[in-house]
Parts: structure tokens; sequence; C-alpha cells
């Protein structure tokens, strides 16, 4: 791992911060801490690097100001919560350190979080001031997902082939970091993300991965941090292409946009979860059309699918033309479509045809 | 397998629908097929077997009626699907057979299906009526849950040993019937059934599961009938009993209740999927006292939870007053307690203390 972002530095890095504290305290200064101001107002799509970022714009928490001094004692409450799961090495869900940091202070009738949504954005002012993954903080989220194919990877000490998983396949940790999560042998020549659980076990159950050499993963629909992190790891570390396939639908979209650029809530996070060369290899708006689906299998768009569109048609990063021609097609249209759509020619079309020639024709879009 | 609900048998029992259906029309008279009725009015509490069952009262569907005709008609239609499937050796999701079977009738404007509320009713009779589960109609539902523990399956042929399953655990599929999953070497005591993906990592991390020599799952909240199925069938032929570790919560106690009950809903295979001998661990609600847990971890009753605790006061496996005490302190207390509140004491709390400590002292309610 990282040696900036290992354990050690995180305990440290949090020292710091506590000892900054207490030697400005010392010197009779006003303690504060500065984090950079997360939100749509200070997110930008950096046009190199093709990912959301987060801006340089910051904030500054004082604890001798009334409206400040509150927020100041929870950024400690949750530094000092995480130094311990760091030092017992052992991980937490976000809501089990907010049960556990609440309580009432002193003898006043005030209490430390109302609610999750306090604790839960302090947790993330962390991630960014410390510099560290939520993960590195040894905070969990919850877990979806599941894998298999042609490799063989280390989890928590255990050896797990994944091409000898059964029908069930090995569940995605939230945690997937190097000091947990180890690649060995792979044979694989991409990754296949799937959008939905149920059209995955369609690819598993015809070996989809051992006919074509990859590795087939799902998210459960919006993939959590886990699985977006370890397809990440495996997209920079084994140097596997990574193809998308979801509905043709916003939500289908959204997906796909959120594993290449990041997403506007994390976009502190996209540098080390964002994959910018993801292919987009389907549903396309051209399918219905292009495979002969009858069009009684197409779902009409309502209007908030077309509000979405319209917003999705301003991203700076769907602004080339190709993304431009898919989006206004499936307005025109006036339809969507679900990957289960494709069964109207037959159940194995889509592991056997659909997605086999959009790869092997390079028909995907980037 | 049974061999009465062997795929063999499917095919045949199929078969015969048809032949019948046939030789009726042949004979000059109007074909019909019995359904038993579903929903609410056919559904009792067995107090021998202690679930819920679906009672005798039945419909008939006659081909020449024209308020029948259509949904006769789609009878046969999914009923040749899942012979397709049977025959194939294949699995498909509910909403991929209602796109697989949907089109335009004839030469008229009329579809086959509208949408797929109307397919998944069908599906559901056929379940009955060819008196099989969904899954050896090769139906497939949902994947969610994780499983981990001193136990060796064997999962469409390749042997998976759940001692040796890291942080993330296999995945458990949708259709666990005998002819996928096979159960091999087992030293496990008992099942640990947790509501929450989160928590149950709180147990894997801790290796819970090989200090009490246990196997631990999680089905990601309301568990689908996969997992619903596999717990039955470990019980039933590992003998093992199970242990449910539920919020404290309507929404917990509901999971308990199907996974030992039965669903209403899901009436028909009450006798194939609920466990009317799974113990409830908790959380209770004389947790809050006895745990001495703060009070600021509970949470408000909100009026759709009275609403529903009034209801569950009235079911019949409701009744003993063991329960009915459990309820009416729910009430009284006016809070509800969620299996995170217990890191109010420390994060490991739940895996070194609480359940240890209620499964060793029999302090469970059936």
């Amino acid at each position: 791992m990282n040696k900036k972002n290992s354990d050690k530095s995180v305990a440290e890095k949090i020292d710091d911060l506590a000892k900054d504290t207490v030697s400005s305290i010392e010197s009779g200064n006003n303690p504060d801490v500065t984090f950079p101001l997360r939100g749509l107002s200070n997110v930008y799509f950096d046009e190199t690097q093709k990912m959301v970022k987060l801006g340089d714009k910051t904030q500054t928490r004082n604890f001798f100001n009334v409206g400040q001094a509150k927020k100041f004692m929870q950024t400690f409450l949750v530094a000092r919560v995480i130094k311990e799961l760091v030092k017992e090495n052992i991980t937490a869900p976000i809501r089990s350190i907010y049960y556990n940091t609440k309580h009432t202070i002193g003898d006043t009738s005030e209490e430390t979080w109302e609610d999750q949504s306090e604790s839960d954005p302090i947790i993330e002012d962390l991630e960014i001031t410390l510099g560290s993954l939520r993960e590195e903080l040894h905070v969990r989220a919850g877990q979806k997902g599941s894998m298999v194919g042609n490799l063989t990877i280390i989890d928590a000490g255990d050896t797990i082939d994944l091409r000898k998983m059964g029908s069930g396949g090995w569940s995605i940790p939230s945690i997937v970091e190097k000091d947990i999560i180890k690649f060995k042998e792979c044979e694989a020549d991409y990754i296949l993300f799937i959008e939905k659980d149920t059209i995955w076990s369609r690819f598993n159950e015809d070996k989809f991965w051992k006919k074509n050499n990859c590795v087939i993963m799902h998210g459960g629909g919006q993939p959590p941090r886990g699985v977006r992190r370890l397809v990440r790891r495996m997209h920079d570390e084994l140097k596997l292409p990574v193809y998308v396939l979801v509905d043709n639908d916003v939500y289908g979209l959204y997906i796909y946009s959120v594993i290449k650029q990041g997403s506007i809530n994390l976009a502190f996070e996209s540098e080390r979860m964002a994959i910018p060369e993801a292919r987009f290899v389907g549903l396309s708006s051209f399918d219905q059309e292009k495979y002969k689906l009858p069009k009684n299998v197409t779902l009409k768009l309502k209007d908030i699918d077309r509000k979405r569109i319209s917003e999705v048609l301003a991203y700076p990063w769907f602004k080339k033309k190709q993304w431009q021609d898919e989006l206004k097609h499936m307005v025109e249209k006036g339809v969507k479509l679900e990957l289960e759509a494709l069964s109207a020619k037959d159940f194995k079309f889509i592991t056997e045809k659909y997605v086999p020639e959009k790869i092997k024709n390079k028909d995907w879009l980037v």
C-alpha cells in the first residue's frame, strides 16, 4: 500500500491534526481546521484527466466560534474513533460510528449528534483532510455485488479461485484495499461490469467468463464504493479494459457515468475510483432497430426521464457527438429499453450474440 | 431430489396439463384449468404445523369464456417457456420471462401482456398447479446475501469451503435446490441469520463463526427466496437450529416472521420455506434497559410503526404471552432500536457479548 495512506499514516495524520490544535490553544490562538468545500459549487470536470474533481475552495472551522464550535468538536469525536478502529484493526459502518459517538454532552441536554445526517459529512470531511480513502479510515459501506472469472485473488488471507465459485460467486466486500484484497493469477482479457444481478446470473450460468476469457461482476444496481474501487484497482493493476453493460435508461447511463467520471457527491474520490477509459457496450438507443427487437418490449419515456436526459446532455463528459447522437435518439424514439428485453430474441441472445459481437466489432462508446 | 418434483416430472406435468386440454377440446368440451385461490381470503395459520398455509378454495379458468380466455392462453404461454427452460437446463428471471413471452397476438393489436404485473401471478399459479417450487421451474429471483462458516458446499459442481471465503463470503444464489447446491463437511452447531450486511461483516471480521462453530448468513434486508430456501434446507438436512438477529422494529419482526411462518403472498410455499422452530435472539424491546444502553440511541416510534405493531399483535403466531409482552413493551416505551445501536457499548459488543450470551443463556423467543 502507498506509504502515504497506510494505516500508520492515518493514525499519524490524526495525531498531527490533534497536536496542531493543542499547540494552537497553548499559544493562546483560536484553533482551526480547514477543509475543502464539498458540493456542486466546488466541483468541476477536469478535461485532462476526464473526471469529476473537487475544486480548491475551502472552509475553516474555528473552535472559538459559536456557530462552528460544535462541528469542530464533532470532527475530533470522529477522528478519535477512527484512530481507535485503525489501532484495533477493525472496521465499522458509518451507522455504527454514528451510534458509537452519540452521547449527551456533559451536564447539558445537548447531544453530540441529532441524527446520522450530521455524522456522515464529518467522515467525508476527514477523508479529504487526511487525504485517505474512507476504506483506509476503516469505515465500511454496504456490501452488494458478486464476481467470478479467470482470476485468483486473496481476500483477508484466503486464496479464492474465481474460476470455481459455482452459481453464486464471490461476494464483493466493502473494503477492497491492497492490504485485504490481493490479485494473483489472472488470464482474463477484460472486465465485464453488468448492472443487474439477474443478468449477471445469465452470464455466469452460460460460463461467459470461461468462453470469453474475462471477469464478470455486478454491483446490485448502483454499485457501492467497494465494487467501484475494485473495478478501478483491477483496471490499474491488471491492465484490464472495463466494459459496462446497463439498461438503456437514465439510471443505467448514470451508473456508467459514475464508473467512468466519478460522482458529484464523491468528487474528492474520483482519482481513486473513476475509470475514464471505461467502455459502454450497451444497451444503446439504436439497439431496438439494429437487432430488430419488437417495438412492444420498449418502455415509454416519462417526463422525469426526459428531464434527466436533458441534464445528461449538458454534462461535459457527454458532449462528444456520438453521445449526443445516442441520447438524442433516445428522446426522438421516446422509449427506453431494459437488458431483459433482449430475451425477446431468446434467453441466451445476450451472452452468445449481443455482448460478444459488440466487443468483437468494437461497437462501444467511450 | 424428490422424484415428484424433479425436472422430468415438471416437464411431464406440463405435458399432462396440455394433453388434458387437447383431449377436452377434441371431445367437444370446454377446457379448463383449476388453480388454488391465492391471497388473504384463502390463507390461514396452521396451528399444528405452525405456519401460514393456503386453504382449499379454488378458481377455474375456462377457455370458452370471454373473461377467462386470455388468462387461459397466458397460462399455456408461460408453461411452454418453462418447459423449454427445463429442457435446455437454463434458468431465467421473471422479468426475462415476461419479455420473452410478450408479443402481439396474430393480426390484432392485442398484446399477450400489458406489463409484468400480469405475468408474475401466472408463474405463481403454475407453481401451485404443478406442485413445484418456482426454482424447480427454472425461474430465478434476485440474488442477495452472503454466507461463511464451518461448512463445505458444492455449488454447480464447484467445491466451496465456506471457512476460506475471506472478508466477502460466498454469494447466495437464487436457486439452491439439491441438484445445484449440495452440503458436504459440516461441523457447525447452528445458523446465525443476520438482517443486515454491515452487521454480518462485523461477525465475519471477528471470525464469530470460527469461535462459536456456526454458519453466519445475511439476506441483504428482507431475504430473497434463495436465502430463505437455503436456511430451510440447512435446518432440515443438517439439523441446524436457526437463530435470527434483526432490528427491534416492525421491519425486523416481519423478517423474522417470514422466516418462521412464511408470508401471506407465498403461503403456498410455506411447507418448503418456513422454519417454525426459528429462534429470535434479538433485538428485544427489553434490551435497552437490560444492557444499559443510553436512551438516546433509541428511535421514536412513528404512527405507521404503532399501526403495524397492532396488526402484528393480532397475528396468531404472535399470540404467545412472551411475544405479546415483547410487543407491548415496545409500544409502552415508544421506541425502536437498531442493531448498530449496540455499538454505543463498543463495536465488538454484539459479537463478543450480546449474541454469545443470548445463545448460552437460551435467552430467545420462539
